[in-house]
């Protein structure tokens, strides 16, 4: 099959690789009918995380089942499925919790790598969530987007806590945060601020709910804020981003007792005890545990109440994936989508 | 009137000053029926935080009101009453929401110090819940914990979410600590694991409702803490220390998805934002809502439900106060409770 491999930052090339088969009888073999470059794609690539020789990529997915294990019983051939960037059995007392993410038996669906023509999925019954018939092809992406970017914001508002009543900033005008915005106004939010300074994310989170936009950001962005919400600052803030600075931006938005979900995978952050202390603050977030959120979401995007695919502003076919990658990196597209 | 004043580290001094009055028509003044001497007051007296000069000292306090301003209305001379570290108005929207710690017109009883004869409360009522009755001798230990370390380790409890099927965790066996403890049982944990290496500490949290004691800490506590939660860590961790190693230990020991309620005050901490991603705790805590919590739990005591003043293990004159510092600054004593 044909499937995109980082070689070294920067270099993203598809080649021919072994067709994957089932290997353990939980396991599933899904044709991907769409895969897609995230921003967390962007760090190998951009030589910031390690590149440990040639490397499968991508861990988003939406496809249809063409094999299943001997032990898999929830999904079939030829259904069409939705997975997260985790496998999970889905079983463990973590993920009853509803924390597959961090399942006892997860495995990282990116070590496999879903930016190809077909995939193993581990532990498919935890794992893949069938849609209740074939999808239109215009639901593709906002059920691609469910994956991971709709799912991790969805997570971000869920443990910022946005909901009625509440006012919820968002850190981050990636495909997360605009689809926190998304999120936050799905739960109900009554105000939702969003930070950006490009005009085409602005009008992508007025138009997924944002009441508010702010261009500024750091203690400039949070003394704005402020001054919109009384000087006390958000109920609720949701951190899409990583870095030090995001971080103690959202941390300084939110008000004391109030909510800080963080998304953004964390690179080079160092919290001052202190500060954190005195900020009074809720602080909950990591990788998200989008298999918890797929059945309502799916629900949502299949009834059309939703719309999360229109993050993706750039559609190619996989043979082009390093020209996805170089759009993104380039800030010329919030998300690719890839057609194999 | 006679009150303990910090000179510099390791000198504290019981000296003249003078009676406080009246000064805001909000205002209370008490005279005090016994203060104490708080983990946080070592810090100065140890030299780690900064002394700027004689410093009054005390921030935990019960008493009988003697003299109210024009405005106050919920308490009035002659009552006992119990109030917090922080002085709050109770009216404000961050008040509402539980956060009386961080008031928008919060002031530090610590400024104006208790351990004295005499105190002025600032925002009487806000501040101030009076008992039922004049307390009988032997409750006043208790409602005078309910004013600082049993609030903060209520607090910690519920930041953390102990409550029922749940195995809680407490690091540091201070009094707040073992108070943590104690309000994991009132909540109704299952499990309740004290880290503590001594002897008398141990005994007092089995009492308060500790089931499991372990006398390791660090990784090696965490390791132990595992092998006693079937490898997943506890649902709930208390944090009560405030150093770098602690707060390590309670994220490292907290299941992904579950709590750790931090109050121990943050001294030098930095935590790796990393590594607090991928655990995927909730964290919360910080100076304790005191306040939210002392009708209840005033009423817990007055009942005799509850028996917080056990955490004071040496009870002195108020001019005695500098032998109150050191039994507590070389661990001979747990708590000191001060008698004007």
């Amino acid at each position: 099959m044909r499937a995109a491999v980082l070689h070294a930052p920067g270099d993203v090339r598809v080649e021919d690789r072994p067709d994957p088969r089932i290997e353990q009888p939980t396991d599933a073999v899904i044709r991907l009918t769409a895969a897609c470059i995230c921003g967390s794609d962007l760090w190998p690539y951009r030589g910031i995380e390690a590149v440990d020789g040639p490397t499968p990529m991508g861990h988003e997915y939406v496809g249809v089942v063409e094999e299943v294990g001997s032990e898999v019983t929830t999904v079939r051939p030829g259904q069409f499925v939705v997975g997260s960037f985790f496998a999970s059995d889905n079983t463990c007392e973590i993920c009853r919790a509803g924390y597959q993410s961090r399942c006892v038996n997860a495995e990282i669906m990116g070590a496999i790598g879903t930016q190809a023509e077909y995939a193993r999925v581990p532990l498919a019954d935890g794992t893949l969530v069938a849609t209740p018939d074939l999808p239109s092809d215009d639901l593709v992406p906002g059920l691609l987007a469910a994956s991971d970017v709709l799912g991790t914001g969805w997570f971000a508002a869920v443990a910022a806590e946005a909901g009625p009543g509440k006012t919820v900033a968002v850190v981050g005008d990636g495909a997360v945060g605009l689809l926190g915005v998304l999120a936050a106004e799905q739960l109900g939010a009554e105000r939702i601020v969003a930070f950006s300074r490009h005009a085409d994310r602005q009008a992508l989170a007025r138009e997924f709910g944002a009441t508010d936009v702010l261009t500024t950001r750091g203690d400039e962005g949070v003394a704005e804020l402020r001054e919109l919400t009384g000087g006390l600052g958000a109920h609720s803030v949701i951190e899409a981003v990583g870095t030090q600075e995001s971080m103690l931006q959202a941390i300084r938005a939110t008000r004391p007792g109030g909510h800080v979900g963080y998304v953004g995978v964390a690179h080079d952050v160092s919290l001052p005890g202190d500060e954190l202390f005195f900020s009074g603050v809720h602080l909950h977030g990591g990788p998200a545990p989008v298999r918890r959120f797929l059945p309502e979401l799916i629900d949502l995007i299949t009834s059309r109440a939703i719309d999360p695919g229109r993050v993706f502003d750039l559609t190619l076919p996989l043979e082009q994936a390093a020209e996805g990658y170089r759009a993104m990196d380039e800030r010329r597209a919030v998300k690719t989508l890839l057609r194999p």
